[in-house]
């Protein structure tokens, strides 16, 4: 088995459908990660993640490295044992949620200090220690350290963050390279920045392809700059970064983000909507989202979309769901995550398909006329 | 199919071992029950309650009659349908949560008027009202409606208590016999009250003997008194109640609290300890409860207990646990319930062979000299 191998196997317009093999596993494209924060995608078994159809994880360098701590995990055998998941994951370098931090944190050329959000306790994420993180969870691939351009920025901060980022870049592979073992196993991508502005994103992309990754994720989207937007730089970001490895579009998102996003060529999406808005009761459906504890679904026998195959909407009724939610009940949260994380995946299976099939323009555009978004 | 069947396949000493048939299943005695309080023994799928050896689970009237309201459930297709678990369910009657409520409620002949503790409205439980909601929640054994004695209370108090919980049962009987099709599918259960004193207890079981129960329940215990005074009750008022129906010990207990109770003659258990405990981090094993949150277990690799067959054993260690539940993850709580409901039943398994094996005193003696517990 290759370490890493991302092979296409259909075009439509920009979309691409194809397949990245690793170690672990094959992981479809376009592919939706969910987000396993702290060792466990809340709510959920490792079975039931991958039952939904789920090839891929994420898990955050942030919250692992505070709790139960990096080397915790590594003694214990990695993340993939400690939380009985054996497919692969994605680890996030950490510089995304110390940025967010905002008064805790500190930002300097070496890298960031900042405190824990749970005791206070005092730490350091620089390129170099980040990727000695995602080593000792034994990430499957890996991302670059790197600074999330705060929006809006001028764009004097955005050329000065997205330059200290490439220079971070650089840093991580250095760093990367040094691993050993996990290097020989495991894949680095890099992380283009450079906020909305055409030739920041351009010197970004062509910085990163010169250190060369095996994957290319798309920064800075995603932070309250709004879909029309999003859309607008992803029209120039995304054909920047290598038609021959993976690109990745952070933290995205809504359905028809994702819709959007996959027709401008990105192949891979991390989000906490189907996961969080889960646990607080909305659910995702073929018609757009509902708030399952709206007092209409009080007697509502029919499941949350009848449209849906999963194992929730077999079984239980919207009434029934809105008890469990109303009531507080955990098996409230299980099976709304369950569902929505189970509507994820079945929209990147039918992405696939119809990018397989070159009818993604016609599928997009039902998606649109069909879905009432939040 | 019979409506309710009991039959005994073998006794060593007072216990029994046997099975009660119902049209939606069979219970294997001595059983014990989950408690699924509001439509769902919490942080569990159905499936995975029934995984764990479960014939039968517990549902409350009183929490159903507020939230979602025995009406609407009726009005759904039943408990069985709303929580979509299809074998037997056994519902308390609600006297013993309305008592509880302490100044939320007030006591007279008629019933029990009380407040909702969810937002003060005003109810009224009567044995008529009692046996009606059990009726539209689609219940397969019904209790008695009857007054859980206070502990301690006066001699005067207790026998005053009794009598009037025999009044109630006999306006139980009548008004479960008034439920039609539901009291020809369903069984009903007297409870045996009279606090620790032997000459009420045996007044009670003669009345309840005289009325004509399907099974017969020792309520008034587990309210305080201790192991040892539950049990010097228990060995005399076990055998007042009828050895060809099934004996319910009520919300009891500990491990060890339903090794002595079978060694008295009692079939049926529930109790919410490894349901609710499992959600704080206390987990039940061969040698003992333990709290998992103890810096101890933060890198044990060891499952909970490794003489352990249940799933969460087979796949996760105690320091992943750890993690999860000091985390506050909903994760967590649904392994460690898990784990307890297996640990529950695997005991009740090893009581029902240890019986048919006529050698359940050593079985006791055994258990007693390795489990400590708290």
């Amino acid at each position: 088995m290759n370490r890493f191998s991302f092979s296409i196997e259909a075009t439509d317009g920009k979309a691409r459908t194809g397949m990245i093999a690793m170690k672990r596993g094959e992981i479809r494209t376009p592919a939706f990660m969910p987000v396993g924060t702290a060792a466990t995608v809340k709510a959920m078994k490792p079975a039931d993640v991958r039952n939904s159809g789920a090839d891929i994880i994420l898990g955050n360098t942030y919250h692992l490295m505070l709790r139960p701590g990096a080397e915790r995990v590594a003694r214990l055998g990695g993340l993939h044992a400690f939380m009985g998941w054996d497919r692969p994951i994605l680890t996030d370098s950490g510089g995304y949620q110390v940025m967010s931090l905002a008064e805790l944190r500190k930002l300097g050329e070496d890298g960031v200090s900042f405190k824990s959000h749970l005791d206070g306790s005092a730490h350091m994420l620089t390129p170099e220690r980040s990727m000695e993180i995602q080593r000792l969870l034994g990430s499957d691939i890996v991302m670059a350290f790197d600074e999330c351009t705060p929006f809006p920025s001028s764009r004097d901060a955005a050329a000065a963050s997205m330059e200290r980022s490439m220079r971070w870049a650089e840093r991580s592979r250095a760093a990367f390279d040094d691993g050993g073992a996990h290097a020989e196993a495991a894949a680095l991508f890099g992380i283009q920045q450079g906020a909305m502005e055409e030739d920041l994103r351009r010197i970004s992309a062509d910085r990163l392809i010169g250190i060369d990754f095996d994957g290319y994720a798309v920064g800075g989207l995603a932070v309250g700059e709004g879909q029309a937007e999003m859309f607008r730089v992803l029209d120039f970001a995304a054909p920047m970064l290598p038609a021959d490895g993976p690109r990745y579009l952070m933290g995205v998102g809504k359905p028809d983000d994702i819709v959007g996003a996959v027709e401008r060529g990105i192949d891979m999406f991390d989000c906490v909507l189907p996961t969080r808005s889960g646990r607080t009761g909305q659910a995702f459906t073929s018609m757009g989202p509902i708030n399952i504890k709206n007092a209409r679904f009080a007697e509502d026998s029919e499941p949350l979309d009848a449209a849906c195959p999963c194992p929730v909407c077999g079984t239980w009724s919207r009434a029934y769901l809105h008890h469990l939610i109303r009531s507080g009940e955990i098996l409230g949260a299980m099976l709304m995550t369950e569902h929505n994380l189970h509507f994820y995946q079945n929209l990147m299976t039918s992405l696939r398909k119809a990018i397989s099939d070159q009818r993604l323009a016609e599928f997009s555009s039902d998606f649109r006329a069909r879905y009432r978004g939040c």
